[in-house]
């Protein structure tokens, strides 16, 4: 019996038509065993309805669509792209008022559910958890704030008794915690609960199996998940965000006086302290030596993506303060680049060998600072074409990186700044030019990001990715990413500060394309590169040649 | 008694406590008799609370705060930027449930009524109209496709009775019908109901004294505006447009089902046809020629703005089918060029003679087509700064007119390619970067706009206007402004094709300031202004002096 059929069995017994399944678990994280056993998608974004007969309809975005279609079996499922066929459409369509729709509780959130009420009977179904895979290794995270200090910022505009913290990222911020067991974000996985009065009661998933090697201030109460619901009970009003709350949450907080509205701790998080921007530099100067180095070695090594995947790690781990990978390494030759989330396995595994592109995007998690960088550079000679594209995604790169705007300027409002290099060629990339990123935390981090429709306000301290790409499927990707952080300048406008320390491939520069302020740009940058890593790179003289003036 | 005390006294026979007044008539013109008479401003956004005592609140964007200011007496007016205090916290904090704001219902909007709902008693205060001046002269206008067309392809997707027309820009467009009598903007002044059949009921104001020179097509009925009330008790559902619908109709249809929505006619008369295109390239040659004579004829004048106003006027009426100007002219010699929207008087009429920048922004309702441009010259011999700033603000004009984007691309989201080139130096305009414009109807028509946060996207056939601007007040201001039209290319992607042909002051441009495309862009614009103009203009050697290439 297939996985899918074993499920249609389990959904006959809960007697339910259709039942609903993502890739979200309870922590926000964006993987969901569940998902991944039953149709075999390992991707970031995705929904599945398993109906009881028929194909089951799959959904992504158009970063995962080529993915899907080639790990989901095209007998049992069929994968729609979510901007042209999305799951509330389907579901319109294909259920009742009559008919019932199971999903996992601990794993949609309210605002996730809420759009399919009225549409058909929503059944949740409360999934077992073997929680053995989240214990925890809990320590203190220096960050230039005590956690008194953040609580009582935070309180202070906290009107009912409380605010319910259900995003793991904004209770390790607030709490000064990080979780060392855990994969690429060092999030302490939990709830919490924060007063009015600036204490907080923190619930641990699995505590009794965690290791806390922390020390926790006066004003913070530790205890197990499982007394959330108790504490929660004593409370009658309370501030929770819709959006990353559980339904699972949601029924423990009846009949309560609720508020809804964003997480409070976003804001604060995504704006820096100096000891948080002082640390990001540092660990960017680390990390640019890391990813320079192996860049040089990979200039005369015959090697395979993987190896190289491995390779970089090596020199991450040679660096002061790194834990490890802030994501999934993307080491991408030639047409895997045009998979914007590529992932290398044995399957696809390339050999980078000349003529081709070969795009490399990797970040490491740092005590003091994440980092995410991506190069594309030449293995042998580039193409004239691939020149053109390289320099056109570079002019997108610096026209965002060099901007200078007002207070009450947005994310949304940059893009485009970026964007209009590539549409000038009737070009384009379907995917945002940047995202927040987090201090030791998840390398994507809301609420900022330079991307269409964002409404965030970008204020000084916020980190930012700048990655904007082009892709040929079939044929190569192009992606040039640093990671900056806004600024005030003395005229009170803000610009952006670059931290990522790692020459462009400059075998791949057109500079007949380029005006001069971007040669300018690019040869600051340069001097800026070979400045923070002259005295850690295995090979001063190349790393001279790399950062030398464009002619 | 002073005006406003016999005001007061007005308020106390009606009993009430407060009273609302704004610029807007009762067929969304910028001008209110009433409001002038009362306070003097003559600008076309204020709002104006009467008190029963102390200084009466009066509320104007930046645009018009210096104007307000001199305008308005200090003793019993206070002045407030609208961005930052808006009427609706001063009500909010002034007002309360027991206490009442008398208004016109004629004037205001369901939308602009609602939000002080459940603040405060509203009263309405129908006021007498002496309509002898709304007397029309409404002719047939030729548009390239028949009324019966525009009025089925309206009513296609109407699913109530019919809807109503409050617009008389949206009336005048349906009907393919002008008002000869109008100032500036040649609107039906009436009400219109559009069947679901495609009939069209017309309701003009003050028909008795009217002049109809049109034969009304089959589908058209024609009635005086006092039958509006007894035609809408007949209906029982209706679609309204609570932005353009005033409250005294409002009132008219209580207890009928209400659908609110966007004027159904805003977005196809938005989107001109191929008639109104290549009648729009006509005018604005034609407008082209007088505006380039007017500064010619400039050089060696020694004129005042209120003569130069007169004589853009003289060279426009030398033009086949021209009838009025579209606005105010905007005639401004230094200092008062940095007014946004100056208008000259006896008052304030200065001297245009050397050195200093002459900005005028003027337009032409021709039955082809409607204009509006503006140019900056330098009389005698213009600063390094003066050069500066206007060649700043040349590239930001050139940025928005070379754009490239993709459908689903929105005004707001092109703003800051414009506004970007002023950033760079820690400049700005308190304005939008271009309107859209309509078709023999008025130079401002919605709903697109190269302007922060406006949402509707471009499509093929929308005429904008490409006017960025820089101002230092008391000393001049700068804007240059063209119109255009959005056009599809063969790679599906949007550009701009430029109407307006008047060159551009190379006296006012610093080369060294261009990069190479913008100096090909300004090139091959005067080459197209060249080839326009040549046959028509007063002294050709001077035209082709002015289209030189830049060196």
């Amino acid at each position: 019996m297939s996985k899918i059929e074993e499920f249609r069995s389990f959904m006959c017994e809960t007697n339910v038509d259709a039942f609903m399944l993502h890739t979200k678990d309870e922590y926000l994280n964006e993987y969901s065993k569940e998902l991944a056993e039953l149709c075999g998608f390992t991707g970031t974004n995705g929904l599945l309805i398993v109906t009881k007969s028929n194909k089951c309809p799959f959904f992504t975005d158009g970063r995962y669509i080529t993915q899907a279609r080639s790990q989901l079996d095209q007998g049992s499922f069929r994968v729609y792209n979510i901007q042209e066929e999305d799951p509330h459409k389907w579901v319109k369509a294909n259920l009742t008022l009559t008919t019932s729709l199971g999903y996992y509780p601990q794993y949609f959130t309210i605002k996730e559910i809420r759009k399919y009420e009225g549409i058909c009977k929503l059944v949740p179904y409360l999934i077992k958890k073997d929680s053995s895979h989240k214990a925890q290794t809990i320590v203190s995270h220096i960050s230039g704030e005590s956690s008194k200090g953040k609580c009582e910022r935070v309180a202070k505009n906290i009107e009912p008794e409380a605010v319910l913290l259900t995003d793991p990222n904004s209770i390790s911020w607030l709490l000064n915690l990080r979780n060392e067991s855990a994969e690429y974000t060092p999030c302490i996985l939990g709830r919490a609960i924060l007063y009015k009065n600036g204490n907080v009661d923190l619930f641990i998933q699995d505590k009794e199996h965690s290791t806390i090697e922390a020390n926790f201030d006066d004003h913070i109460n530790v205890f197990d998940i499982s007394e959330l619901e108790n504490s929660l009970h004593k409370l009658n009003s309370m501030i929770i965000d819709p959006t990353t709350t559980p339904m699972s949450i949601m029924a423990m907080i009846k009949n309560k006086q609720i508020i809804e509205r964003e997480d409070p701790c976003l804001l604060h998080k995504a704006v820096k302290n100096q000891t948080e921007i002082t640390g990001s530099i540092s660990a960017h100067i680390k990390d640019g030596v890391a990813v320079t180095n192996f860049l040089y070695w990979l200039i005369d090594s015959e090697i395979t993506e993987l190896e190289a995947e491995a390779k970089i790690l090596e020199y991450r781990k040679e660096q002061n303060l790194f834990k490890q990978p802030s994501f999934p390494t993307i080491s991408a030759f030639n047409e895997n680049g045009a998979i914007i989330h590529y992932r290398a396995s044995n399957k696809t595994n390339k050999a980078i060998k000349k003529d081709g592109l070969y795009l490399i995007d990797s970040g490491g998690q740092y005590l003091d600072g994440t980092t995410d960088v991506t190069r594309t550079v030449a293995i042998g000679d580039p193409t004239n074409e691939q020149r053109a594209h390289y320099t056109i995604v570079l002019k997108a790169h610096i026209a965002l990186a060099s901007a200078v705007f007002p207070s009450g300027t947005t994310g949304g409002e940059l893009d485009i700044l970026a964007r209009i290099h590539l549409w000038n060629f009737g070009m384009d990339y379907m995917h945002g030019t940047g995202h927040g990123v987090g201090s030791y935390l998840s390398v994507h981090e809301g609420p900022q990001a330079i991307s269409k429709g964002n409404k965030v306000k970008l204020m000084p301290g916020m980190i930012l990715s700048n990655e904007p790409g082009y892709y040929i499927p079939g044929k190569y990707g192009i992606r040039i990413e640093n990671l900056m952080y806004v600024e005030k300048q003395e005229n009170s406008f803000l610009i952006f500060k670059q931290l990522t320390s790692v020459p462009y491939d400059k075998k791949l520069i057109d500079v007949q394309m380029l005006i001069e302020d971007e040669i300018k740009w690019i040869n600051s940058y340069h001097q800026f590169v070979y400045r923070n890593l002259e005295n850690s790179i295995k090979d001063k003289e190349w790393l001279k040649s790399m950062c030398d003036p464009l002619k």
